[in-house]
């Protein structure tokens, strides 16, 4: 069935709405309004509600750039983590990310991006004058780069080596190896050479 | 990844009308609502906007029940349309699927929905009693049965002829037979049986 004519222009625009999103093409739309229209009409209120409240009300942690319903994020203001031990991420998903890993114990500065001059992005429209603030204060210890292993990842974090090296902080990295779950028959040959490089004493786990 | 904890629980709400959709699951949800926090707030307040606008304001029309911005819906108001044939089909999606092979040049009644029992759904949910009114009147010579193949398809059908069949109009159905593109090995038996059946002239096309 090809979707050329809707019986209702209402109804072309909501479709139109919903194809604009990721992943989902003019089918996937129209089933989803369709789906919408058979509900209550206080569910759908609601629905489309917090689409509105969710561009109108959500906050960035003005420390670290984490979405957050209150100015500073609960991490940035939680008393146990470590102040001084930064993780320089892209997204807020990496923060979740990290987050369900419970083995960080620092605090996140979300970069907003990574630099790629393909799609125009340069070091000017991350949130990177603010890290080296941070580092410049003299309170922080360690940064650590949690990027993408991409060309764009490497990119963007040696650029922060270079505009951070200058200070008295320990820089590190996410360590590179064989996944959890890997054969080794399947693994690249640079993240094996990288796994040999930077192989650990046996333990027992 | 699992997102058991979000940093904001205006973006869990938002994750949480995303994920009631179909086929969206909470991943998808989330980097759904993730696209639309990067966009504009114009666009986004647009978006929510359409969604509340749908449910106040789309119509139904009154003659054959399909998706209207109008009273009467565009098809039901075209003068061209042989208004004594109406094609009963289960939802505006087929009113659309049919409309886009263009064979067709009656009018439509959308009963909105088939009799299953599974679901609770019987002959009072549907718009059975205006479909009879219409044929009651008179002034219609046939009814296209135009429902799914499927078991709740055919109970509908086989209701509907029960309550039709004693108006002096002539009852059709689609034809079944073997479907373009099908391979002749891979074809059910009652498909092709029936195909046998109703065997046509050969035609050149």
């Amino acid at each position: 069935m090809s979707l050329n004519e809707y019986p209702s222009k209402l109804l072309e625009s909501a479709v139109n709405e919903f194809s604009s999103l990721p992943g989902v093409g003019r089918k996937t739309a129209f089933r989803l309004v369709m789906n919408l229209l058979k509900r209550d009409s206080g569910e759908v209120k609601r629905f489309g509600e917090t689409i509105i409240r969710l561009h109108d009300e959500i906050r960035y942690c003005k420390v670290c750039n984490n979405i957050s319903d209150t100015e500073v994020c609960s991490i940035c203001t939680d008393g146990t983590r470590e102040k001084a031990v930064i993780c320089v991420v892209e997204s807020i998903q990496d923060v979740m990310a990290i987050e369900n890993t419970r083995q960080f114990k620092g605090v996140y500065h979300v970069l907003g991006g990574i630099i790629s001059p393909i799609d125009g992005i340069g070091p000017s429209d991350l949130k990177i004058d603010s890290l080296e603030d941070k580092v410049k204060a003299g309170e922080i210890k360690e940064v650590l780069l949690a990027l993408s292993t991409t060309m764009e990842g490497d990119t963007t974090n040696f650029y922060l080596f270079k505009r951070l090296s200058k200070y008295n902080i320990s820089l590190t990295t996410l360590a590179r190896g064989v996944a959890i779950g890997d054969e080794l028959e399947y693994t690249d040959e640079i993240t094996l050479g990288r796994a040999i490089n930077n192989r650990n004493p046996y333990q027992q786990c």
